[in-house]
């Protein structure tokens, strides 16, 4: 499929006029345009911070990742019909959310990587005690966003948002997924398939979730169609993520591979095998678009999205 | 002051009908229900997570603390008349948010202790890994115990405690102040007195502000005067602490002490003398009392626990 920038370059030679169900080029300027817009969004929010290690480790943890999350947030809410600047908001939240945990999983006492989105981690760059506080703030930042008292979506939709935000990534959901993670790499007995797809929704699964319904939650919307597609992406995304593991290099990655096959870890390809996995995951990438026939072209950009999941590190 | 039990036997022999202006023993009753009810409130929210590491180090770190930040919440609801079962949520959101720091300032990485209220720190009992993850979730929990849908105060006044406890413990409040904490540990230049109480009221004194004003947030009213309350009780508290390091004994304190004046940190005792630390602790207790006057003696309670803060380790 190749990089955003080669999908951009190809797309530009197709036949002018012609119907345009799902242009990638389309989803990479949606998805540029977010990452975009959450940046900005949480400088502007972390100006005050000043330039102490734990506000410079903050903005290195933000900066750098292509921002799925937020893109889902805004182009969900762009679907639900829900105010633009409140999305951005929110996108950044949810952004600032992952940052954190992805500072706290590459700590030495948890993933141990020295390297994330082609950067040094935190604590390599400064050091552990920095790297624990940077997340601290930035999981406090998250839901400092949500609550911000100029929104427009209404303090109970607001409330709904930093609920889900909370479930999501908390005990019963990321922080859940990520404990079972560790408990699976010391365990004797490898984990079956669906043990797997289980720990991977904790982990991952709940925030794209999250991400994907927002814009029905700040409509007070529904959110059944989106949660579908999101639940299907999400798979998607865990299993494309244990590909990537096995093929992928560490420049396209931007953080350590192998890992996974090298610790003898059970994952979605050490069950279902390299092609076996590709194949499930398209069937998901199937069943997300099929979850969002519902809105038309509208969701056109969603659905990019998750095909665009499978085949790149997002 | 001799301890709690001490001065409970001391007011039950003063003579019967005479003015009561302040009973150490019904502060103590105070504190202990207030205890109870955030324990109990907390103990409910935890139920559904289980019974892994991850949620019995939840439960190991939010037990065993005097709940001082959590009694301070539901005093100042009652002082201002908010609902008592929405004091006690946010008194056990408090109190979340006050043990999870407490889980990350004692790693290895931070400060590196190995008991905590008596008993051994999150990292020690389980792992450091176990310890980030309890810290992270606890943080969690805090912001979702404040969300919480069926509470009767409204979303916006929800929103604004969301809001205080975010600033507050933050990268411009708890956290801030850590870092500073930190840095001054390994910085040639002790720090003067006006930083250092800078320093405290980032790191103690912003997360004691937001208890002892919750109650007027909860009912919209101004805050003023539970806010100059709280500011002389925070820097009293952290005076008291300083002298505590110097004077406890673990048994009493519940963590190792002497680590300031072993390592030559600057503090509150080096720099006023330990004399002289007293009388400015007890300059600021006064402080506290007169903040609340105009309450008459529906805040006798408060006032005895800026009292007591200075007497004992909270």
């Amino acid at each position: 499929m190749g990089s955003p920038r080669a999908l951009l370059r190809w797309t530009r030679v197709e036949p002018l006029g012609a119907p345009r169900p799902l242009m990638l080029s389309d989803f990479s300027t949606h998805l540029k345009a977010a990452a975009d817009a959450t940046q900005s969004c949480l400088a502007t929010a972390m100006r005050p911070f000043g330039d102490l290690p734990i506000a410079q480790g903050m903005r290195h943890a933000v900066t750098g990742g292509k921002g799925l999350r937020g893109f889902l947030v805004i182009e969900s809410a762009r679907l639900m019909g829900a105010p633009e600047q409140e999305a951005v908001y929110a996108g950044a939240a949810v952004e600032a959310l992952h940052a954190y945990s992805l500072v706290h999983d590459d700590l030495p006492c948890m993933d141990d990587d020295d390297l994330r989105r082609g950067q040094p981690t935190v604590h390599k760059k400064w050091d552990e005690a920095t790297a624990v506080l940077v997340g601290d703030a930035l999981q406090t930042l998250a839901f400092e966003l949500l609550a911000r008292p100029a929104s427009c979506l209404g303090a109970q939709r607001q409330l709904d948002l930093i609920t889900g935000l909370a479930k999501a990534s908390g005990a019963e959901g990321m922080v859940l997924g990520q404990a079972q993670d560790m408990a699976a790499e010391t365990s004797a007995v490898p984990l079956t398939l669906t043990e797997i797809a289980h720990l991977q929704n904790n982990k991952t699964g709940a925030l794209i979730e999250w991400s994907a319904t927002a814009g029905a939650v700040m409509m007070g919307a529904d959110p059944a169609l989106l949660r579908r597609y999101a639940q299907s992406l999400g798979l998607a995304f865990q299993i494309a993520d244990d590909i990537l593991d096995v093929e992928g290099t560490i420049d396209v990655v931007g953080k350590a591979t192998g890992k996974d096959s090298a610790s003898g870890k059970a994952t979605f390809v050490s069950l279902l095998g390299l092609e076996g996995a590709k194949l499930r995951a398209q069937d998901l990438v199937d069943e997300a678009c099929v979850a969002l026939d519902d809105f038309g072209d509208r969701a056109n950009i969603l659905k990019a999205a998750a095909r665009f999941v499978v085949s790149r590190d997002l």
